[in-house]
C-alpha cells in the first residue's frame, strides 16, 4: 500500500462529495492541489493512518510535493550540516530555525551549524551560493526539501530560498505520540509571485518597534517577503531625521523610530529574507511634514497632526523649487537607512484643494499647462522620479500616480483593484495588487483567498503577466495599535501568503482554515498575540470575575466590515487619543469558531436524521449559549467597558434557543407548528443588527438549520 | 451611616469568627491592618453595599486609611496639574499613570501634564522637590493621597514617594457598572523598609531586555524599588565590558547586555523609582570570567562556562597582584554604567579547591597567616573593599563575607537567614534579608509572607533594627528563562513586596490571597505573562487540540518545592541547553485554584449538611475532574512532552470521584461503610507522589473531607 493510497482512504466524505471522484492516479507525484484535498481530513482520523503517515500542516503549500514512505525520527544531537556555501546569514537562520525546533519538541537539537563534507550527515543544507547581494526583486527563493529515513537534505541555489526551505521543515515537524519526526517527502517549492508583501501603517497609530520584529517573525514563517513600512502619514512622521529634526519634533507626538531601530529593523529582516521597502506618502496625507516645516506646505498653516482620519487638505507645494531640495535632501538621507532598491512615495488621496486655492500654485499651473490637480502631480511625481533615480532607486506610487507619459520605471501599488493594475501591465509598468487585501477591512480569510493578482482567464500576455510583481496585504492603522495589531493581522494574512507563494490551483477554503488553524497556534508560539490578546482584552473590560460565559459570546462575534464601519461612523467616532479598548476592539476578524460553526451545520444538515452525533454536538453549542446570558449580565454589572454589548448575551441566549429546537425538530423529523420559522428568522434578523460596530457571525447557519425544518402547512 | 458601618456589615462569617469580634469602633481613622479584614468580602457581596463604597484592592497596603463617603468621578478630560514642583521624572511618571488610567478603563483623560496654579483643578500633584539626586537607601517615598468628591490631592515631599502615590491612584479605581470613579479616602504613607528589592539572576539563564523592563514595571506596580541584577556566574558573563571585551566574547555564548542596553535599564528603572544594583559574584562563581580571561584563575586552565548548576572550582586568584588590578579597572568600567551608591560583589559559595592545589597560593596564605580559605576570601574581600570604596560605593556581599573585623561599611545580604541577619547587624553592617525570600524555591506566597526581616519579638534594639534595610526576593534561573520568569516572580513577589512596604499588623492570608489575584490581573495588563503563558506552554506541549481538559488537570497540579527538586536530580537533570518546555515549566507555582480551594472545603466542612450550595459546587468540580480524563488521554497521544504526565488523569478522576462520594456522604450525613476512609486516603497519598518534578495542591483539603466523613464502626 503506496504513502498515497493510504491517504486516499481518508478523504471524508464531506469533501469528496464536493469535489466528485477523486483525480485520477497515475503518476506517483502527487500536485499540491490535490494533497490539499486529501488530508483535509480532520484531526480524529489521524489515528487510523500510519503513525508515521504524512499530514499536511504546510501554509503556503509547497509548488510540489511528493509523499514518500519513510520518515526520519529527531533525536537529541542531530546537528544541521552546510556542505557548499554558508554566511553567517545562512548560519543564524539555521541555528534560529534549529532553536525553534528545539523549544517545540524539547529534543535537543544542536544550535551550532557545522561546515564542511556532509559524508554520514542527518541534516546537510546546500546552498549554491549567496544570491543577489541586496535582494532584487528576482531573489532567487526556490528550494528542495528532501526527508527520508536517512536524513533531511535542504538544497536551494541561494539563501533566500535555504531560508524558505527552512521554514516548510518546521512545519513538517509532527509526533506520534511519543517521538517527534519529519515524514518522508519530497518537496520542490518556489513561490508563485516574487513580491509578498505587508504593509504596516505605523503613522495613523504608532505601533512599537519590538512588535514590529514579531510581526516580521511571523511574516517569515508565512514567507512573506516585503515588509511595506508607511512612515509617514497626516497623523504622525515616524522616523528620525537627522536633516530636518522638527519632522519629528513637531510631527510625532514624540512616538518615532530613531534611525538606529530603523537600520535594525532592516537588519532584522533581511536575516529573515524580507526586504523592507519604506513609504514616505506625498504630496498628499503630509499634514505630519508641514508642522515643522510649513514652507513645504501650499497653505498657509500653522498647522497640526491630523487626530481624526480621513482624507486632509495639506499637501506639498509643487510649485517651488525648495520643494524638491527639501525632498532631495531627505531621500538622501533615507536611502542610507534603507539599502533596498525600492523606494515607495505613496501619491495617493491628493484632494486638491490647497493647489485650488493658492493663486501662486494657480499661475503656475498655468504656465506650464497643466490643467488640473491630477496634471500637477504628475508634474510633481515627475521631478520626484528623477530624485528618487538619482539615488538608484526603483519609485512605487499608488494608483494616482499612473499617468499618460508616466516613465515605466515606476512600479504601480493598486488599490484600486485588479483592473487598474492590469491597465498598468499593458502600459509596461510592474504593479503589485493591494486591492483586496486590506486587513483592515475585517474580511474573511476566505475572501481574501478568492483574490488573485493574476486571476483564471486574465487576458494579458504572458510578459505583461510577469509585470504583476505579487500582491501586499495592508495594515492601515486608524482602528489598531500595538496591543491589537496582531490580531487583525493574523491569522488571515497567512491565507494571502499561500495565495501569493502557492499554485492558483491551491484553492481549497475548508482545508485553507483547517491549515490556518494550525498556523495561527505555530505563530502564537512565536509571541504573536492574536489568540491571547482576546484574553487580555476581555479581561480588561471585564475585571476580576470568571471569564468563561463572556468568552463564549465573544466567539460568535466579530468586528463590522470597513464599510459598514463607515455607515456608522457618525455613532461611534474615534481619534487617536482613544483608547482601542472596546468591544471591538477585543473581537476578532472572521474568528475560528465562524468556519468551525458553518462546517458543524452543513454536515448536519446533510443528513440530519442520520447525524445524530452532530446534532447533539450542536445541541450542547447552544446550550452553552443559553447558559452564558446570566453569568455576562452579572460581569456587566461592573464593567462599564462591556456596557456596548449589553443587549448581546440576551440575544446569544434567543439565538441558543432557536438552535435547540431547530435541532430537535430536525433530529426527529417532525414539523414545527405554522409559523415557527417565521418568528425564529424575525429573532435572527433583529439581532443581526450591528450594535457599537459588531455583528453575530453565527447567523447564517443558524437561518440555514430554522429553514431546513419542516413546518405544518397551517389547519 | 458612615462609611466605616457599611463596610462592617460586609465582614464574612468565615473571617468573623477567625478573627473574634470585630475591633472596637473609636476613631475614624481605620488601621490597615483592620480594613484588611474588613474588606476580606468576596465580590458577591459587592453588590449589597452602596455602589459608591470602597473595595480595599491595594497592594501593598497603605500605612493609615481612612475612609470618606464622598467619591471622584472619572471623567473625560481630566488633566493633572502640579502646583509645587515639577520635573521630567515626574511629569513622565504622572504622563504614564494618566495613559494607564485612560487604558484600564477607555475614560480619555488628558496624558499632558499642566504646571502651575491648582485652583479649581480637579487632579492636583504637590511635591516639595526632586529628593535626592541619585536615590540613596533612604529615598523619601512617603506620600499623602486625599480624594473627595472635589477632586484628588496626591502630596508628596519627593519625587520618589508621587511615583508611589502614582501606583496607588491606579489601584484604587473602582466602578459601578456604568461610571468609573475614585472612592473618598485619606492615605497617609510610607514604607516599613527602605530596600525591597527582587534580584534578577540573568546568568544562568539569560533574561532578554525586554523582559527585564517589564518585569520593572511590575516592580513599580506592587513598590518594589530595588532591581538587584545578577550579572554574572559560572554559566555566563552577562554584560559588555569594553575594557575586557573577552568576558563576554568568550564567556557569554553570544547573550550579553551592551552597556547601552544596561544604561536605558538604569534609566528605565529609576523613572519608576527603582534603583539598580549590579552584582559581579566574586571570587567564585566565576567560570565564565576566566575562560576569556585565564589569568585571573587560581587554577591552570583551559575553563569553559558552566551548563550544568552547582558550586564549581574555578576561583579568582587572590594572590595574584593583576587579579585586583584587573578587577580595579573593571568596576571602574562599570561604575560609570550603574551609578547607583551600592555595588554588590557577590562572595558565596568558593569551594576552596583550587585555592588549596595550588602551591603558589598556599604559600602566600603561609607567609600572610591565612590559615584557611574563609582567611584567604576575607582577605580578598578586604581589598576588593578598597576598590569599590575608591569608587564612593557602599559594597554588599552574601553572608559568607561576614568575618571578624569586616569593616562595618560592608552591607550583607543574607542567605542565610534572620539570625545572619540580625548577627551582621549587632555587629554594626546594614543587612538585607533574602533568605525565606527565594521565589525558585517555589513557596507558598503565604510562607514568603510570614517572613519578616525583622520579626515580631527581635531582641534587636531600635539602632540595631534600622540597620536591616529590608529584604530581597531572589529570582535565581537554574530553572527559569525569558518565557517562564514572569510565571515564577508573579504574583508570589507582590506578597513579598507587601511585607516590606506595609505594617507588620498587615497579615491576613485569606485577604492578602485576595488582592493578589486582582493584582496579578493588573500585572497581566501590563504585559506579563504570568497567566497567558500557561496557556502557551500547554498549547506548545499539547499541539492544536482543545485545551480546556489539560487546564482543568494544570490547574490543581504544581512544580514541586527546590528541596524535592534537589532530591530527584538524578533522574531529572536539565543543562542550560535544554528548552525549559516541560509539564513542570508550564505549571505556576501556587496557582490561584490552589487556596481557593482550600477555602471552599473550609466554608464547607464548617457545616456541610447546612453548606449545601458549597457541596453542590465542589460536586461540580470533582465531576469536571472526572470528565477531563479521557479529553486529557486523547491529547496525549500526539503530545510527547505530555509523557511526563501520562498517570495524572487517571489519577485526578480518582481524586474527583473520591470528592462526590466524599460530599455525598457529608451532605447527606449518612455514614461512609466500614474502610472506606483508609481505602480513600490511600489512593490519595499515592497520588501525592511527585512525578516529573510536580505534584497536585489539591490533596490537604481533599484529605480533610475524607476524614471528615463519619464511618460505620463495622458489624
Amino acid at each position: 500500500m503506496t504513502g498515497k493510497s493510504i491517504l486516499l482512504n481518508r478523504i471524508p466524505a464531506l469533501f469528496r462529495k464536493k469535489r466528485g471522484a477523486p483525480a485520477t492516479a497515475g503518476s506517483w507525484l502527487v500536485r499540491v492541489a490535490m494533497l490539499s484535498v486529501l488530508t483535509a481530513a480532520p484531526a480524529m482520523a489521524r489515528s487510523s493512518s500510519s503513525p508515521f503517515a504524512f499530514h499536511n500542516n504546510l501554509m503556503p503549500e509547497p509548488a510540489r510535493l511528493e509523499v514518500g514512505q519513510g520518515y526520519f525520527l529527531l533525536l537529541p544531537g542531530l546537528t544541521a550540516t552546510t556542505d557548499k556555501f554558508h554566511n553567517a546569514r545562512l548560519d543564524h537562520a539555521i541555528a534560529r530555525a534549529m532553536r525553534q525546533l528545539k523549544e517545540q519538541t524539547g529534543v535537543v537539537v544542536a544550535t551550532k551549524v557545522k561546515h564542511g563534507a556532509s559524508n554520514g550527515a542527518a541534516f546537510v543544507v546546500s546552498v549554491d551560493g549567496p544570491g543577489a547581494a541586496v535582494q532584487t526583486v528576482i531573489a532567487d527563493e526556490s528550494y528542495q526539501l528532501e526527508v527520508t529515513s536517512q536524513g533531511i537534505h535542504l538544497h536551494a541555489p541561494a539563501v533566500a530560498g535555504a531560508l524558505a526551505g527552512l521554514q516548510t521543515l518546521l512545519q513538517l515537524v509532527q509526533n506520534n505520540g511519543t517521538e517527534y519526526f519529519l515524514p518522508g517527502v519530497s518537496i520542490q517549492d518556489h513561490p508563485r509571485f516574487p513580491w509578498r508583501g505587508l504593509m504596516i501603517d505605523c503613522s495613523r497609530h504608532f505601533i512599537p518597534i519590538s512588535k514590529i520584529k514579531q510581526i516580521i517573525n511571523g511574516m517569515a514563517a508565512v514567507k512573506l517577503n516585503v515588509l511595506h513600512w508607511h512612515l509617514s502619514d497626516d497623523q504622525g512622521f515616524r522616523i528620525q531625521s537627522k536633516v530636518f529634526p522638527l519632522l519629528t519634533k513637531d510631527g510625532s507626538g514624540g512616538k518615532f523610530y530613531t534611525q538606529q531601530q530603523a537600520k535594525e529593523i532592516v537588519a532584522y529582516a533581511h536575516a529573515r529574507g524580507i526586504r523592507v521597502v519604506p513609504e514616505f506618502d506625498v504630496p498628499g496625507h503630509t499634514s505630519s511634514w508641514v508642522v515643522g516645516y510649513p514652507q513645504l506646505a501650499s497653505a498657509k498653516g500653522p498647522f497640526h497632526i491630523q487626530d481624526r482620519f480621513g482624507v486632509f487638505n495639506p499637501v506639498l507645494d509643487p510649485a517651488r523649487k525648495s520643494t524638491y531640495q527639501f525632498l532631495n535632501k531627505f531621500i538622501g538621507e533615507m536611502v542610507k537607512i534603507f539599502p533596498g532598491p525600492y523606494f515607495n512615495i505613496g501619491g495617493d488621496e491628493v484632494n486638491g484643494v490647497e493647489w485650488r486655492e493658492n493663486p501662486r500654485i494657480q499661475a503656475f499651473m498655468r504656465k506650464r499647462h497643466l490643467k488640473n490637480s491630477a496634471a500637477l502631480q504628475a508634474y510633481f511625481n515627475r521631478r520626484l522620479l528623477k530624485i528618487v533615480t538619482s539615488y538608484h532607486k526603483r519609485m512605487i506610487g499608488w494608483d494616482e500616480v499612473l499617468v499618460p507619459g508616466l516613465p515605466k520605471s515606476v512600479t504601480i501599488q493598486s488599490w484600486r483593484g485588479y483592473k487598474s493594475l492590469a491597465k498598468a501591465a499593458r502600459q509596461g509598468h510592474d504593479g503589485i495588487l493591494s486591492s483586496g487585501y486590506y486587513l483592515d477591512h475585517m474580511t474573511r480569510a476566505s475572501k481574501y483567498y478568492e483574490v488573485d493578482p493574476v486571476p483564471e482567464g486574465s487576458t494579458l500576455t504572458p510578459d505583461e503577466k510577469k509585470r504583476i510583481l505579487g500582491g501586499e496585504a495592508c495594515m492601515w492603522s486608524e482602528y489598531v495599535d500595538g496591543t491589537t495589531v496582531d490580531s487583525r493581522i493574523w491569522p488571515r494574512a497567512a491565507a494571502i501568503a499561500e495565495r501569493l507563494w502557492s499554485p492558483r490551483s491551491v484553492n481549497n477554503v475548508n482545508d485553507m482554515y483547517r491549515r490556518l488553524h494550525v498556523e495561527s497556534l505555530r505563530l502564537a508560539s512565536l509571541g504573536l498575540t492574536q489568540i491571547s490578546q482576546e484574553w487580555s482584552s476581555l479581561r480588561q473590560m471585564a475585571g476580576a470575575g470568571q471569564l468563561g460565559p463572556l468568552r463564549v459570546l465573544a466567539k460568535t462575534m466579530e468586528p463590522v466590515s470597513w464599510n459598514q464601519r463607515a455607515r456608522h461612523a457618525n455613532e461611534y467616532k474615534i481619534t487617536t487619543h482613544d483608547p482601542l479598548d472596546h468591544w471591538v476592539d477585543a473581537l476578532r476578524p472572521d474568528p475560528p469558531f465562524r468556519h468551525d460553526f458553518k462546517l458543524m451545520v452543513a454536515r448536519y444538515l446533510q443528513a440530519p436524521r442520520r447525524e445524530q452525533a452532530s446534532g447533539m454536538k450542536l445541541t450542547k453549542l447552544f446550550e452553552q449559549w443559553i447558559a452564558a446570558e446570566p453569568g455576562v449580565m452579572k460581569m456587566m454589572e461592573h464593567a462599564p467597558l462591556l456596557a456596548q454589548a449589553r443587549a448581546r448575551p440576551g440575544q446569544l441566549a434567543q439565538l441558543g434557543r432557536i438552535g435547540v429546537a431547530a435541532v430537535s425538530y430536525l433530529s426527529s423529523g417532525e414539523a414545527a407548528p405554522q409559523g415557527w420559522k417565521q418568528k425564529q428568522l424575525a429573532v435572527i434578523d433583529a439581532a443581526a443588527k450591528p450594535v457599537a460596530l459588531t455583528q453575530f457571525d453565527v447567523l447564517g447557519p443558524l437561518k440555514r438549520m430554522v429553514e431546513s425544518v419542516p413546518e405544518n402547512s397551517g389547519g
